[in-house]
């Protein structure tokens, strides 16, 4: 777990901002509470981010130097991307060293260590400044024991039919609704662009396979310990081919009492980006709905309660709303689309739903008992 | 993966080779081919694993000096336990420095990697001799490809309702009667007992979350390259609250096209030995032999094609014969204890099955597409 203050940020994403690859400058962006003072990408310098995310103000330059200049001086390099693998490209390497020697600490949510790297360490230590690796796992090395929800607390876990579809923004979304909705709700990081937003958790897909499970366990009892609705962020997804194991580790770790199902209609295959001529389709949702809740069964019971339907593949509101629809009426579940059209009702449903789940009572009458 | 010469062993266990944590030493007993010299646990000193283990004529002593002091003096000394979690006990320092002063090897399977530490690895280096940590994983960090199976192969994995039931025994008891049938046949080890034992694989448990399947995949293509018959060793259960993350990743990593499912008769509750509070029960079996295979189905089709048995509870023969028969008739699959009653039967039936699996034919038939 790292806690982290607020920063002004500069968000390297070089030549990658509108690949997917870019998925952690995008949630810090949209999610973040930092101050973002420029993206560094030679690609759309010129440019601005509201380009794409209408709302966000942050001008894209070509160089350091330029991001450096700027009226509200940045503290902080944040590296924006998310690759398969987590390596750091190798022509990054200078921009990272001309950072730290400008005085900026360096954020990075790789697989590969920066703070680890001799020359990065070396020059952070000559300006003072600090290398934080989000993905750097907890040194705790410990196997799930089988803990039990505290009486009062609700978990839910994003699962998803696919990864990178918006398993965390839909928690980030639903978290919102819930707050304004009156429930003490907690966010629980998963991996490192949650880490980022959130200034805790831990990036489960960098812990040591046998602890994965004991890792999440005790990440959720932290969040029982800071609120009673805990929303825990889902990786990957059960049928991804390099991934489902973590999928498991979460679903398994954190004993949800409920599920919520990202899809993203009109997807056809899994995101398998860096293999373009192998081809894993989706999953069907209703076969796979249930599949979820027998597989959490064999350690406890849990539910999906409600669809969060990413819609970006339909240009026209009306269309989305359309295919929102049919998807609710064909599983018989609350469906929405919470990153476009907001999450407040289908938290009410969540909520309502979650409220009446018979484990959910049983945990609740430990108290009394 | 590790290779390893031919070794004269001493095995520590001191205090703990009745207990279900000597299951390292078990394995390396019965299915190594290292000569060993002396088990050394003062807690059965003066006995001979005979007692235990027929046809094993071991004696147990009660200190490093009266093991050195055999007439073929050992060369390695090997930790024979796998405790929840991989912690060296505190009280066997002292052991490991003696020994590695005495010019002995040190083997270990723990998740603490003795090579790791200052004190240690001084006293090796003086010596001369080298602390070898079987689960330390390969610096290899790559996320499943979606690899094909090479026509002509035909993987087996092991799965299991529980863990430390026999998943790694029936893989080389079955290896054993597939050599003997002449079927070209590859044991896939993938933890540390079953690496001591066939000087290969990795502990899948040590790496990465993010990279087991990936190293899963790796490791079945590796085994490929070595014969036809590739049996995988299964790891954990899909039904434990500690480990069955790791289950799946050898479930969509090796992508088998067959399963054995090891299963031990009149056993209630899992193995949490460490939690004696917190009980889990073992599942119905045929309901979780479909659930295998619907879980597998989503990466890549298999069947469970015989069950394995550990009729350990039923001391008497005739009354595990009987156990055997019901559970098959029960299952409509072939079954059998090969670690009790010998595997050769089995075998055929489980090659037989393999051979017709529509799945199977296709892959093959790929190599004259």
């Amino acid at each position: 777990m790292t806690a982290s203050d607020s920063r002004r940020l500069v968000i390297l994403t070089e030549g990658q901002f509108r690949a997917h690859n870019a998925k952690t400058a995008m949630g810090v962006i949209r999610y973040g509470t930092d101050e973002i003072v420029a993206l560094l990408d030679s690609s759309i310098a010129g440019r601005n981010v509201s380009e794409w995310l209408p709302g966000h103000d942050i001008p894209a330059v070509a160089t350091l130097d330029e991001a450096l200049a700027m009226p509200r001086r940045p503290d902080t390099l944040l590296i924006g991307i998310a690759p398969t693998g987590g390596r750091l490209p190798d022509d990054w390497r200078a921009i990272i060293v001309d950072a730290l020697r400008a005085g900026l600490n360096v954020h990075s949510g790789l697989h590969t260590f920066l703070g680890d790297d001799a020359a990065f360490s070396a020059e952070a230590a000559a300006t003072g400044v600090e290398i934080v690796d989000y993905r750097r796992p907890p040194e705790r090395h410990e196997t799930a024991v089988g803990r039990r929800h505290r009486p009062g607390s609700r978990v839910i876990l994003t699962v998803g039919t696919d990864c990178a579809i918006g398993k965390m923004s839909v928690a980030l979304e639903l978290r919102t609704s819930a707050l304004k909705a009156g429930d003490n709700c907690v966010f629980v990081p998963t991996g490192q662009t949650g880490m980022m937003i959130d200034g805790w958790g831990v990036a489960i897909d960098r812990v040591i396979s046998d602890f994965a499970q004991g890792t999440v366990e005790w990440l959720t009892g932290e969040a029982e310990s800071r609120g009673d609705w805990v929303l825990v962020e889902g990786q990957g997804s059960l049928d991804h081919p390099a991934y489902s194991s973590v999928t498991l580790s979460l679903i398994h770790g954190s004993t949800p009492h409920a599920l919520v199902m990202v899809h993203k209609p009109g997807l056809a295959n899994h995101d398998f980006d860096h293999l373009p001529d192998v081809s894993f389709p989706i999953a069907d949702l209703p076969g796979f709905i249930r599949l979820h809740e027998s597989v959490a069964a064999l350690i406890a019971p849990t539910k999906v309660v409600a669809l969060a339907l990413n819609t970006s593949l339909y240009p026209d509101d009306a269309d989305a709303r359309r295919v929102i629809e049919d998807i609710s009426r064909a599983t018989g579940l609350p469906a929405a689309d919470p990153v476009r059209f907001g999450g407040d009702e289908l938290w009410a449903s969540i909520h309502q739903a979650v409220e009446a789940l018979p484990w959910v009572l049983a945990n609740d009458a430990r108290a009394t008992a």
